[in-house]
């Protein structure tokens, strides 16, 4: 079958959630359904146990390529709207050529959307646990990371600019923090997805008659599946909640990917994505290890909202099934997923093997000779000449020690000797504690310790 | 204050929304915020009672716009960068106007955005909660429909067509359902959201030293927020949930409002929004009652999916604090919310004065000479000459049907009368009774019950 | 190769632009941007000309799949971070198998992004000619309709709402416009985008020297394509332009989409897509015709705007060449192309099989009773008694109408009767005449003979 | 009137466009319409001459919001669906108040979305000519650059890595050009889109009769606009392709300014935004310059993609006016102008005081120790060794450089060194002037030529 550039699309996509959507994988899925279909049918009495044992037979088949036509049931469902009417009718097929009593009572009361939404559902609760495995890899990297790296100075940044000193663990508690929020809400997500859906043409299940809400029940608990009050085959907002939720944690991605990214640059050499043979290496150009994982992750990042977008777009579905709406959603819930859990098992990578270089960290601290402690000063002095005061002498000082190109520390001595009131409010030796960035790093570390309780405890550990 | 187009923005959002995150309304929540902060830190020893007394009063005052010049707020904050640095400076001269001393101590060790968002914090707080009784207002409005009408048989309607009869209570069941489910969603996001943002410049809280813990859970507790285990001013994830349960909620609002639009169509004339002096009309052509709320309502679903991806982009916040993404949220946000808010009203105000007109639902199901109930038929003849056979003489029957333009009952008999065999399989009697849509309604009516009993569980009545 | 669930994509997308950007499809393009290269290079005497004649060869293989395993490509990609490195990799093996001098050679000088993008323009400038073919085919369908029902009269509809008659070629007009439209537009882009992408690593060509112009140019000209001042590999606005009109033509062809499925509908009638066996039909529902073109046209419309948004999201690219930006384009673009050109498709076929039904849009026109003329009424009467009073005296006659459920021309004739004044200023015929909507088209038909002969002009007929 | 955080808003936002957009400023335009209407209707004799010129002299009060009660407008365009109803009735009154007869005139023949659409084309041609002269502002700065920094060598950056060596000029040719394609395209559109809207309720101006057309060419030529085949009330391609633009150029805009933040981040300093009072200094952090303009300007591009796709999905519009479509456009296109136009407003600000530091351009190019000139050495060895194993002892030194922490040519020169046949190849200073990155920038300085060159022809200087 043609694909769309699936060449590109899996450098950052989850091969394991691309399978289960390919079209082998939906088709099974559909089998699936229709299998448990006729054995709660059978089950209570709506058609022949015979025939459900035997559709349940053949919709359990090894070889699903050599029982159906692929490639007819694509050609089929462009006239017919969607691959359901196609595949039931090659199912009912390939039922007749076993019983063909059976095949009358293939798909029996069902519409084409309950079967595709449920075995959506199906696949949906599969990626859920899934990324919940992988998340819960993520989250133990960045844990791994954060009591490691809890005093590693480093520079805090803000509008890409140094700001304060801070500790690479409080960094990877933050990351930490955020993808244990999108596990347990992913979790949740997960469960209130797996509704049965089930309904007949207008969701009214009429041709299954006082059968009905027997049916629905058997097929529900055949598949695990919970049973809802009603279809829901034009109100698709679990659905959309599931799709945010993984966009949010795309999101959350994008964000660390982007940190680390730039603290992989040249010029900051603070991180580097783990190498390797044919990894992010350039042949002309030896020097360079491209962090091709935060790319992949980035790239994700930044197709994923537009496809949330889309979701709630196709929300606006018409009256009890729609037009439009409901087909857009078939190849971008499966793309939103793909490129999540890619984006994801990209990042476990990086994180596994991430190189830190607290070094260089520390040098990057000391790049501004001390200016990053200006705060630290102006407390220190505010509590001795008031906040006002000291504020205007530290910025004196700075601009000083920016013209003079000498070290803050120096420029405060030398601000404070000139005044015989402050020549002696504190000793060099103090002077040279408060430039001292890890002693101004204010909670960083104790926020780490914290983190890690509360995580341990969310996760059970 | 220059405005965008609030001309033409208010047709669609909700004006207390609008308020609440007008310059005036945000101005406000700041100096709660800032006022929290004094206490919180007075009441901590970090600054003298007195300050915080002051300072507390300052912020307190009646006449905003007379204490603050918002304009030149405004001026200033597109060289700052945000308007939280003018607003702290003009906070300062006006505390300082009272009492030099406590202007000292205004916004202590707390950064521009830990105000910032913290203040939007309160504003999605009060947003949640209205959102939450107009929901129910929503839903009561869908129980009434729901109760009323049970039986009001009408057609189901897939990919635009007619389907098979369902009732109008099943319908409005589902619109129901969809909004309790909103309704409990952004309960729980509405409570996430509640975390106090209060991290200094670079997250560590460093400026309070080691009196940081107990500020923060001082300023926590004066603003009844929760108190994360540390700042979030890079990782905006559950302001992202929030935004996309908006955006479901959207979503739903907008398969509500394009069903009523297309029931009432001048075709099709089930229903019609309530009208009144200056309402849908038009002088011009009289027959006219435009659905102006629906309209709004649609404009409102367009408008929001791309925003939360918007939100969702903007999660790729740099470091500690972040260069554009944070800076995209800011009207963004608040946009989401009115639009909501705005598309709900909207909807409570439609669903409370609807015009239902059960004949008319009754003449459309009519409308295809008994066509829509083929496959009661199909079923009936089933039990009898087996599926297949069935299928094909009912197919037989339509098309007779449509040639001949007369009803498919009368055409059924016409089918089974030649035929010896069939011709007594059922009644003149019966053969009318399977044409009567009203006995093809399947679960529909009991799913009323169902709904209604669940969000009478829901809503605790 | 794992395809993203191309069972389904395939119902709305255009095969042959999936078979373009498929995984051989890409590769193919990448195999004579490489064969080019060599000729250029050899033919400027940068590389030996054995060297290139040897390297054209292979690439120009018909075998692909033989000779290159693109699985291996697909797999190294990962940690490659594109294709084209391990891409170059195998097919400097395949140069080395039949000649291990030339394999030297290979790629000399180029950058991954230089045959990624240069491959991806060619692949674009197929897919606009393909279009271009297409929409000339779609105006060619538009024309005749505007021709054949210049003068079909039927409701214009505005708000949903019964507005004014107007004549269904006026609406084909319209159509045919906006199509024609976006012909040119998409034509002009096709062109602007037709640049080569030539810049070594960092856009300097420093790699081939002195040599660089001249190999550019040898370049440009074997490709058919113009040759840009300089490199664009962080610079998309072309792309990006030609991505955005392929969203405007998706969005007139959902529009059009829009207009065929609402007049489909049951209660209207006045289209149809055309039927065919396996197409838009219900085995239990035979009165049914989906409209299934439509559907999948309004799926694409709802799914290109925010493929169009990742593409200008993705612009963002960091210096020389991008992390992430570029990286997101790869599978998005394709996307744009296959499901605008699917779309297109669709309609296409649908418009040259349309039933137009004139029957059935006069009796909606009659539906109302007249009342939908309420605006010539009210005309005719205001030159003689004013335009405030016609109004009114209408209005009350449109009420009456309405209640007593007969037309409005005996509404009006009631009303004109009670007052001696106006009792003579119509007679029974212009009263009738005045309720006849033919009569009350305005500008309709000459519309059509406009819209026709500026389209003529336009496709130069 | 409420507005939407508009305190935050033009942080962003353009305040010139923001106040074309404003209420009063869209009353204006539409004002001056209805001023055109009635000048073109009194021409051609459809109202008397007397009615034109007294609507036509209302229309240009000077005090509006003393005429006009925008509040009351705004309060009933809710159930009106529009602003254009409860203006038009406002402005009757106006207009009665002055001369009741000439009050029967007012907006003769026109719908509300006539008076909406044409103001907006007007409002659109104003930003288009704005945007024109700030782009052209913008490229003469780039040029300015382009001149001065043509040979300024600085590090070429891939994937946020350094790869080779170019020049400042190189990189702002490219700005330049990319902004000078938007200027260009933004010419075109701005033409395409100044189309007359005029077509009354559904299309057809039949209530104007015969005087349709000479009525419409008046009113065109009144207002400088060209006159359409037709109206396009819901085919709103123009209006879309215009909002393309502006997003594709605010994409550029977005690619610079991430450029230039990355480029002004701590550790790389090579630029820095203008800096002056207030201007994104921290009064805690002294040493901070923060990239506010940056800031705003990626905000923007954060912003403005999804508002486009937002246009592109509100492209579906129904039949003849459209239910939601047309009016998700209202608050989004200003949305778009304003970001886009202030957005420019900041670049132009910023590229005219960007502070350039040469000096650390060069540093940056040193920070490897010559490992970005692997490539030129191998190059250099190729010709003498063949590429292969030039390539392999490059790749060998590289090594050695980095774990001895030599520079490159002092490890190459030790590798030539070990073997006699190599020994020779190169002297001393030519292996210094391989690893000096000015001879190694290719075209870089040549294309800076190149793209003045075309930018002057283009600009006509």
């Amino acid at each position: 079958m043609t694909v769309i550039s699936g060449l590109t699309e899996q450098i950052y996509s989850d091969r394991d959630i691309m399978a289960l959507f390919s079209g082998t994988g939906i088709i099974r899925r559909m089998l699936e359904v229709e299998a448990a279909l006729a054995r709660a049918e059978g089950h209570c009495g709506v058609i022949p146990a015979s025939a459900a044992l035997c559709i349940h037979d053949v919709c359990h088949v090894g070889d699903v390529d050599g029982m159906l036509d692929l490639a007819a049931i694509a050609d089929a469902s462009i006239a017919a709207g969607n691959i359901a009417i196609p595949f039931v009718k090659q199912l009912t097929a390939a039922v007749h050529r076993v019983d063909p009593e059976a095949a009358r009572y293939v798909h029996w009361g069902a519409t084409s959307q309950d079967i595709l939404d449920t075995a959506l559902v199906l696949q949906i609760r599969q990626v859920a646990s899934q990324l919940d495995q992988d998340l819960l890899a993520a989250t133990e990297a960045c844990a791994r990371l954060t009591a490691v790296h809890r005093d590693t100075i480093m520079v805090g940044r803000t509008w890409l600019q140094h700001a304060l000193p801070t500790t690479f663990g409080a960094k990877t508690a933050g990351w930490l923090q955020a993808l244990e929020r999108s596990r347990l809400r992913l979790r949740q997500d997960g469960i209130q997805v797996a509704q049965l859906q089930f309904g007949g043409a207008a969701g009214t299940l009429a041709s299954l008659g006082t059968s009905a809400p027997a049916v629905s029940q058997a097929l529900a608990a055949e598949l695990g599946l919970a049973l809802p009050a009603m279809p829901w085959h034009s109100h698709r907002d679990r659905l959309a909640d599931i799709a945010a939720t993984l966009g949010v944690l795309t999101g959350t991605l994008g964000k660390i990917a982007r940190d680390i990214s730039l603290m992989a640059q040249t010029e900051v050499r603070e991180l580097a994505e783990p190498g390797g043979p044919g990894r992010g290496g350039s042949s002309t150009m030896p020097h360079k290890r491209n962090p091709v994982g935060c790319a992949a992750i980035l790239a994700a990042a930044t197709r994923v909202p537009p496809l949330v977008s889309t979701i709630l777009s196709a929300m606006i579905q018409e009256h009890e099934r729609a037009l439009g709406g409901w087909q857009a959603e078939w190849d971008v819930l499966p793309q939103i997923a793909s490129l999540t859990g890619g984006a994801l098992r990209h990042l476990v990578g990086i994180l596994d093997g991430l190189d830190v270089h607290p070094l260089r960290m520390k040098e990057n601290l000391d790049a501004t000779k001390g200016l990053i402690l200006a705060e630290a000063y102006a407390l220190a002095l505010g509590s001795h000449i008031g906040r006002l005061q000291a504020h205007e002498l530290v910025e004196q000082a700075t601009k000083e020690a920016i013209r003079n190109d000498c070290s803050l520390p120096v420029s405060i001595r030398a601000a404070l000797s000139v005044d015989p009131l402050m020549r002696d409010l504190f000793s060099d030796e103090e002077i040279e504690q408060l430039g001292k960035p890890e002693n101004y790093v204010g909670a960083a570390s104790s926020i780490c310790d914290t983190v890690l309780a509360h995580w341990k405890q969310s996760v059970g550990t």
